[in-house]
């Protein structure tokens, strides 16, 4: 739970930029038939053929979306990779490549940027994507990742968050609200850190909780699963900021309304225990948690037998005409306009 | 010279993420045929056909790459573009797309980063190159733009940095060093605003060292005048961190040597007259000095006369066998080891 506990110091300085980055990279494979050339020339080459090109980028700052107090730099690594893949999962693409830039302040030992890289290169591997690129730099204070994500898909492959009719139904992978309450574990542990550095916390109850939190994965499972089930969403979103938040998203750039289910809500047993210690209710968790990168998309109702029963899926609501606005349907059945509450980097300043 | 003095304060947490967002993005258009989706969803959709994509990404941090006390937002927007599209053109390639993360702590109000845009759009604009997604967040300190370009190219365009034959000719796009020197006088003149805020800077003999700083240019013109003279290099890099580190590069790459002769170092008469008030050798500066994002690359000795008296091109030294080593032949005819003095992020902290 400390950023660097090893004794080996290494100064960034000594090593200079163009040897950070050799010394960072030289273990990094190239698996992709598409990645031509990667780290070492102006810029790395692709070839996608007939596929389309997915590309999204994600900037993680220390302070605002990561604490090195409880997040260790190896597992930061690998959560920085899986955040920026979620989203090319969330376009039904495969990815294939990521670039990834850090800066750090000369705080940080060259050990524990080999951490971070380790994270990294352990995610590119279980992924089977290729490091091609990126920068590495100095900062004025902290840690910031700024990692970009490329995939792959055939045209009619691609999922967009557009594409939602009015009888959808609104389906989600997994559960939800479990990476949000493993935050709030982690913070109430540092906090008694604080307070009693020998207490050794007993976190067996938690362990779910924390590792959707310190360790999640992106479902790059999903789309050979909808592959195999002959099933094609109509439109398609990643959870990071909250799922309420997501289908905001979904809604609008659909034009569509809709009704989300309560009593339908994926939960783990884990999260419902920790919600009733932290007295927190489990549903405002889920829909307004988030990080859990779990997939949000809507399906034709005729395709509801291809899902029901499949212990990957949830179906959790329907979409409506646009007018009807979109809503939580409690499980009183009154009917309560869903907001956006999910976390807004800005507004946590 | 001052970062903000508009009076209108906007504060970025009245906005949220996705307002800022959008509205920082909503004026870019979309005009590059291979942009299927721009911002607005998961991920970009691109097509690049039989073309092979190309992609390069680079981290700018306050402080350490950039001094607000004298760089404009609107000027460090248009920058940081630049910069990155150098990459592509390093290549031999065109850009065609670009993604642009900043992470701002909340000292910058919403009318700061409307600049900062501004001289993002520019770029966009003026090179063709449409902005296709990207990530707003808050800094703990200071502003971090994070830029990754893309690019097109058919196979057979592209040049890379290993290519240089041993008997191939040396050559560099314009002119050198100015920028680095530009960099110097406005030190010199924060130095003096801060000691005397009333006196009036007389730059008017450092113009253009001070636009070669402030707004350099990507030579996305040179793929079109080597096309035009039927002239392929046989490697390129481009020239950010200093023409003799980019020179080793090239060599290293290409498992050569090479001559750079001191009397063909293309200067322009304000660099000579800057140095010569600065007192520092001209040399040194045109071979250390950065930030040019001129292009350097080798072509066959046959093909010599396509490029002579071309007014864009200087033919600066060639190429050796590499147990020759890489070095200056000085005006003296004395023949100096070439070392890499350019500017390193990580050693300037």
């Amino acid at each position: 739970m400390i950023e660097d506990k090893t004794p080996q110091r290494t100064s960034l300085s000594q090593l200079g930029e163009f040897g950070l980055i050799s010394h960072l990279t030289q273990n990094f494979k190239i698996n992709q038939p598409s990645t031509l050339t990667g780290i070492g020339d102006d810029a790395a080459v692709l070839d996608f053929k007939d596929k389309k090109v997915v590309i999204s980028t994600d900037l993680l700052v220390e302070g605002v979306h990561f604490d090195l107090a409880y997040m260790p730099l190896k597992h930061l690594g690998y959560k920085a990779v899986v955040v920026n893949l979620s989203d090319i999962c969330a376009m039904n693409a495969k990815p294939t490549q990521i670039t990834v830039s850090i800066a750090v302040s000369n705080r940080f030992p060259l050990e524990a940027l080999e951490e971070l890289y380790d994270g990294i290169a352990l995610a590119s591997k279980i992924y089977d994507v290729d490091v091609i690129g990126g920068d590495t730099t100095s900062s004025q204070k902290g840690l910031i990742i700024s990692i970009t994500a490329i995939g792959e898909a055939k045209e009619e492959e691609l999922v967009y968050r557009n594409g939602a009719n009015e009888t959808d139904l609104l389906v989600v992978t997994g559960d939800i609200g479990a990476a949000y309450m493993g935050l709030q574990v982690l913070e109430r542990e540092k906090q008694v850190f604080q307070v009693n550095p020998n207490n050794q916390p007993d976190l067996d109850a938690y362990t779910y909780l924390i590792e959707r939190q310190l360790k999640p994965e992106a479902r790059k499972d999903i789309k050979e699963l909808l592959e195999a089930l002959d099933l094609k969403p109509t439109s398609m979103i990643d959870v990071s900021d909250g799922l309420s938040s997501e289908i905001i998203h979904l809604c609008k750039n659909s034009s569509k309304g809709c009704n989300l289910y309560e009593d339908k809500l994926p939960l783990d047993p884990q999260l419902i225990n920790a919600c009733e210690e932290f007295n927190v209710d489990s549903t405002t968790i889920a829909i307004n948690g988030g990080e859990d990168y779990e997939l949000l998309f809507t399906i034709k109702m005729d395709d509801y037998d291809k899902i029901k029963a499949n212990p990957n899926f949830t179906v959790i609501g329907h979409m409506t005409p646009e007018s009807d606005g979109i809503h939580l349907i409690t499980r009183a059945n009154t009917k309560i306009p869903l907001k956006a509450r999910g976390w807004n980097a800005l507004k946590n300043e």
